[in-house]
């Protein structure tokens, strides 16, 4: 089934010796069961089991890797079928599917490909190749199955063999989704993950509105530095009993900052008043790292941080379209400079875990791996957004491995809010450490027998370990 | 022929499989003819139909590849028959070759070897090894050939199977030659380009004086700022009366600017009083970008920014011996925010198309694959200068496709002065580009059908549409 | 002995017809003897020639590569043995090395495991793997041989066929050891290199005390700025006469200067006072990167300089276990500017050769090789400390050999204290090497005559011709 869209030795290397070990390695660890400890998926869909829509509302209107894609060869997102900033939809949606499927050869070589290939063959069976002239095949075949029972959110969630996966809240957030997923009977276990940046970030859209809510539902005094550190307090207590285990920072920089409390205090009022200069906003951010940091030493969440995107770099699609329509780019990131306020404060803090994300390559093995080769701290996230792919992961693993090791690294996350690509982005990830391996063992880097033990490590125990994921965050909560 | 010197599966994967499908990629698209759409052969060749000079006149002494590797290892410009800035030539050519042959070993591993073992081999039928011992042997027998007409510019021209060359020229340059080649009775089509360097960079050599001969020639005021850029569209017209369909940009960095009338008519006003700081410089050179890109909204030339040469890096030889003399050092650049005035102003006009050249290979996949992935307008030219080599090629394919996808990118530019390689330089370009196809295919990431389809738009197609060569410009031209 | 650790084809490629060159190419060049031009052993060691203590003092505790990431790990430094800042050692040698094995599986895929099964193997004949269980049989079967005869240091020495070792010394150091070695009747011939970090930088520990010692060691007047650099004249002149060839200069980036006597003089004067501020330091250090190369134009010593090192990044380990205690992080070079003043004085003066190291990967391809493959005075020191491995290497081949070629390289540096893995050092290298020339003999980019000159050339010839090692720097010494 699908042999024509993905093959059985997909992502293997062509070397028939390394391409044997590669493939016994991955056949130890294909079938573990998925750990998705970072990701986008709505917990509405696991909340409600309610079945998913057409193929276009599913699989391409949301998906910023394919529309940003279609919209640098021309075509406009409106035709695409993605809402515009007021939440209109204009096209119709077999109609853009067709527009997209004339233009499936434009991911050539891309892992949008792969990923689609994977679902399309391992999911709906199918075995053509998708084009202009098979689009209305596939329009018809997906949308059919979404009616099907097999095909509701819990049901592929238990199909997937998914262990555990953390979708990512604002505080701001009720988690009445995960409350109710919780009191469910149903035995998936959806974690939620902190992610502030709606309130920490003094340049996010309604940031004022957005910290007297905070005020509001925590019951804290927001109006000073301390009931704002307190309300974040209260929040993360909430998202732990909801089954957090981790935060999560997206930021433009890896700045951080080691002010004192007067600073603070000062910084707060200047960044709440509003029209807030883009130094002081970055200086807040820089420091709320480190406040976060604080906490996690306190409560034990792992904290993440997502470093060194330039959101939103055009101006007439954030106009037209609003935030996160596929017009982020990575810029240069500095850690070494931007990380040690934190590290002189809390670096060596024992207990403390900090997981790093990045999309500058060149620090891969200039600062990252060093400094997660030293500070305890310290770990490396997964190839991230445009690097989460198989010559990104290859690169990864060539620039970190041998200074950091293996084991400062945490295994896969697949960030993604494509829910039905999962198993493929987890496939890709396991073909490619397994194809890594392989060549350390052809080259008599490795032994064999410490390959299988890394292939597992990498695929399953270390994101579990990482992410604290076999402890229960909240004692008195039923098993999940 | 040459055996010796290039090998038949030479630059292709060792691993047999692998190789095999190059192989049949290849023949594929070995003889399509050769599109050069950046160069800088000079136009007077092709217009005199002249016989070359010597072989040291002729290879060696205008290829800045070879005379800075030698002078690397301490070998005098002079010794090479290099002019100094004085344009006196001390070196006896002969004498000059044997040095440069008994030197020949220094390019092991180098895109020049191979490209001149190339012309040695397939050109002048040499099977022996450049070195002391064969150096007579090698210039008397490049010197007999150059003497036949089979080796004139026109006969090799068309012996090269070339469809399209462009050069590149200044506003200044009357284009007299390209003149010349259009009113002849040969029907190769050679056709210039828009490089506005001299009067729009002011820190450019006689910068005032070029101001002042733009004036002359094209009748306009260009003591104001809108007398000036007429004088552009003047002469852009011209241009692409005489064949052009692209502009092109040599600037350090990648800034640009969006300034009012008011702040640009300032600007013009102080970098033509002469004496500019550094500061000015780069942002006349930075609005001019912006200027540039509005006239190619208007006009449809397509615009080619060639950005991060640190020129002339070696002070005592651009003293003695005048600029472009091997001393040019690529330096970082930031393409996020440096494009992103013009992005601003212009990143979504239809019809605008932007080639970014770049000498940083780091922002391959931080910068250049997400926003070429991104915005309609902007493309990704080939890799360049330093890079133009294969491990340059193969980098560029791995950092930028899993982002930017194949179409993003522009095919091959050759970009040089050395008309004999040519052949050379487009070959190695194929056998790389279907040597990473070939892996692909080979890890059954691409069906070898696309592989195919994809190695003939590489080498043939895309540099055809996306420099808009099947479109004349020239209404009333007859057919070229 | 030693298949378990170490396999005979380890480090070579895959692909059986590559590695069959590669094999043939190593074979030639596998024991050629050990040119050493930078290092750090200690030359007390063969000044006294005693036994080495036992194995966790010997291979654990001074080894930062080891300790680092077993710190990352969360394992304390105290723990393993290595000395807090006042010098006390808290944990039993045994214990230390135990907690070590129990944890070796943390450096899979890392040089370090690689050059220690290579000792392991090679030099104590063992067979098993290092882990929990095996700990106490490593622990005795090195500790009994280091009592032997065949474990001195200089019986090492000759066992590892070192033609020459270069050790580093500060200015204030008398050479006492080197003195013994010299006029002892061993023929091992051990040097010293210059390494004047301790005076050249107002921020190094104790700068001011060191400058007031220079000037009693050499009578000069530092209290002037030319008193100060006829210190460095005379120390210079010393360390020649102990058979330097060389200096080494380890600094924070890649900044020169171009100051004017007055203006050294008022800095120097600044520094001096102490106090001083970060610009000033960095300025004065900027400069005399400069003075060292004018120094180096008259006596001829080689100029090393190794730029990109934020040293001493954590500061609670700084504080409590003091400098270089595996909390260095590299961080990013800007050579092309940094350079460009002392190129715009010196950089074409005839005999200066100035190697350049570095531990920013991004600048190999856009600055190193661009540079050191025009300027004749630049050559590129081989990949460094956190890039010396496998990954590393073949980056540094693969990125600068298609501009600067092989012979602006200086073959390898094994730059380590750690002398029991010279020759697993060495060995990595030539196999490395060797493995990339073989991938480009597959590739048909070289032929095979050409690539077993290069094999020695970059194991043999050029380290020992770029570091002058065949000149007898003191005409009056014994032969050495």
């Amino acid at each position: 089934m699908g042999d024509r869209l993905i093959h059985e030795d997909r992502l293997f290397p062509a070397d028939s010796g390394t391409r044997a070990v590669a493939r016994e390695l991955y056949e130890q660890v294909r079938y573990l069961p998925i750990v998705s400890p970072h990701g986008h998926t709505d917990p509405r869909w696991f909340a409600d089991n309610a079945p998913f829509g057409n193929p276009t509302e599913l699989l391409l209107a949301p998906d910023h890797y394919l529309y940003r894609m279609l919209f640098s060869q021309g075509i406009s997102l409106a035709e695409l079928g993605v809402a515009d900033r007021q939440g209109a939809v204009k096209a119709d949606p077999r109609t853009a599917w067709q527009e997209f499927a004339a233009h499936f050869y434009l991911f050539r070589g891309t892992p949008s490909a792969m990923w689609l290939n994977h679902v399309f063959a391992e999911l709906f069976g199918i075995d053509r190749v998708l084009d202009a002239s098979s689009a209305d095949f596939y329009y018809d075949t997906i949308d059919e199955a979404l009616k099907q029972e097999a095909f509701r959110p819990r049901a592929l969630f238990d199909a997937f063999n998914i262990e555990v996966l953390a979708t990512t809240e604002s505080p701001l957030d009720p988690l009445e989704h995960h409350r109710r997923i919780r009191s469910s009977s149903w035995q998936g276990r959806v974690i939620t993950s902190y992610r502030p940046d709606p309130v920490v970030d003094p340049e996010y859209q309604d940031f004022g509105a957005s910290i007297t809510l905070l005020g509001e539902i925590t019951g804290e005094n927001v109006a000073t530095w301390q009931g704002y550190l307190n309300a974040h307090r209260n929040r993360r207590e909430y998202f732990r009993s909801m089954g957090a285990t981790a935060t999560d920072h997206g930021h433009p920089t890896a700045q951080t900052a080691k002010l004192s409390p007067a600073e603070c205090e000062q910084l707060y009022a200047k960044v709440c008043r509003g029209g807030v200069r883009a130094e002081d906003a970055e200086l807040f951010r820089a420091q709320m790292l480190t406040e976060m940091a604080r906490m996690s030493v306190d409560d034990g969440m792992v904290m993440q941080i997502h470093a060194g995107a330039h959101r939103n770099h055009n101006d007439w699609i954030l106009e037209n379209y609003g935030r996160d329509k596929g017009a982020d780019i990575p810029q240069r990131v500095d850690f070494v400079h931007g990380l040690k306020p934190l590290l002189d404060e809390l670096g060596n803090e024992p207990g403390l875990s900090i997981i790093l994300f990045n999309l500058d390559e060149s620090t891969y093995g200039r600062e990252l791996a060093p400094l997660a080769g030293h500070y305890a701290c310290l770990k490396l996230g997964p190839p991230w957004w445009f690097f989460d792919s198989p010559e990104g992961m290859r690169r990864f693993r060539e620039l970190t491995t041998e200074t950091a090791g293996f084991y400062n690294t945490v295994g896969f996350n697949d960030d993604t809010r494509a829910f039905l690509s999962i198993p493929a982005r987890h496939d890709v990830a396991r073909r490619v450490d397994c194809s890594f391996l392989a060549r350390l063992v052809a080259e008599h880097r490795l032994n064999l027998d410490e390959a299988r033990e890394l292939a597992a490590d990498l695929t399953y125990f270390l994101p579990r370990n990482t992410y604290r994921l076999d402890q229960q965050s909240v004692p008195d909560a039923a098993p999940v």
